[in-house]
């Protein structure tokens, strides 16, 4: 397969990578040492990457930024950092990126456990994977040439503890080796409209 | 109590000032013929009307467009609608309005069956759904002074059957002063981070 794997460089996109790189083809993109650069943020950055690297059986995204701090600290302009890149930027992958795709691709979005179980300091992110997970659940009905879409909902990360342990207090971290195969059930699977959580 | 209906006009919003006007002060607040003007897509707008209204003990929101159409039609810009509309208008009503709210107050913010159960022509709409139902959750366990939140989540009304029904095969309508009484049950209740599905 030839997939494009958006957001490559971070904790998960790498192991990601690791998985799916021993037998398919991945093209990397992210706004900064990739294959192809994009700004998710941008509708027409995101155009131009989909141009630069023509048809694909499947597209990956692990990026997504958002603000994390209190409730009292969220802001209608801080919120947007999480409206603008993890869920516009990942939606409008599958709204711009669907011609893209041959038959029977995919598009494999992530969302993450603080939507079903929220922590102090994350309703900017889990309301963007809120949006993510039911635009999944609602674009599955209606993508054509048998094209599928889900998500993968990761827990907080074993290599992520350092920096968002804190956050997450009794949690259970898991590997980002094991949460990489959820996108390889998603990518080489035949499922469609599913959230693979990693915490269940 | 003093209550804050926003969208007080629609077929919801009619229904939910029947049912809580009969025992509380009900201020209706929308873009035209309600005591408050307010335009839900601009943060400035919004924290005017709470200047204007003073201190509350519930706001309600059961305003939110979103673009109707198959999911080939759905581009960034037209999906702004929803999030401009649906998802940001009445997060922002949150963000900027918990100063407002007194010791014990409520929000009560609206979602829809679509976010659990797509229709073809909905994903924009679920999407927006999607983010409301995650950020209420996430929102409940941080407010301060012991604020509440939850959401509505209706099916098709009955009263809406002649628009929108052919959009909803086989769903069950039901009548608007049914979904209102989950209003009252969210601002007279004591519950926090519910989502009240009117089809379940």
């Amino acid at each position: 397969m030839k997939i494009l794997l958006v957001g490559a460089r971070g904790t998960i996109g790498s192991a990601v990578y690791e998985e799916l790189s021993q037998r398919h083809e991945v093209i990397t993109a992210g706004r900064k040492e990739a294959d192809v650069m994009v700004d998710m943020r941008s509708p027409d950055s995101i155009k131009a990457m989909f141009e630069t690297v023509g048809n694909l059986d499947a597209v990956i995204s692990t990026a997504g930024e958002a603000f994390f701090g209190p409730l009292a600290e969220l802001t209608p302009e801080n919120n947007e950092i999480a409206i603008e890149g993890k869920m516009k930027g990942q939606i409008n992958l599958v709204l711009i990126g669907t011609p893209y795709l041959n038959e029977k691709g995919s598009f494999t979005l992530t969302t993450g456990v603080i939507m079903d179980d929220p922590i102090v300091g994350g309703v900017s992110s889990a309301m963007a994977g809120g949006a993510i997970r039911a635009f999944v659940q609602a674009a599955a009905i209606e993508l054509p040439h048998h094209i599928r879409i889900n998500d993968v909902s990761p827990n907080v990360l074993v290599e992520s503890m350092s920096t968002y342990g804190p956050f997450f207090p009794g949690f259970e971290p898991v590997p980002a080796a094991r949460v990489a195969k959820a996108y390889a059930r998603s990518v080489e699977g035949a499922q469609t409209g599913q959230t693979y959580k990693i915490y269940v």
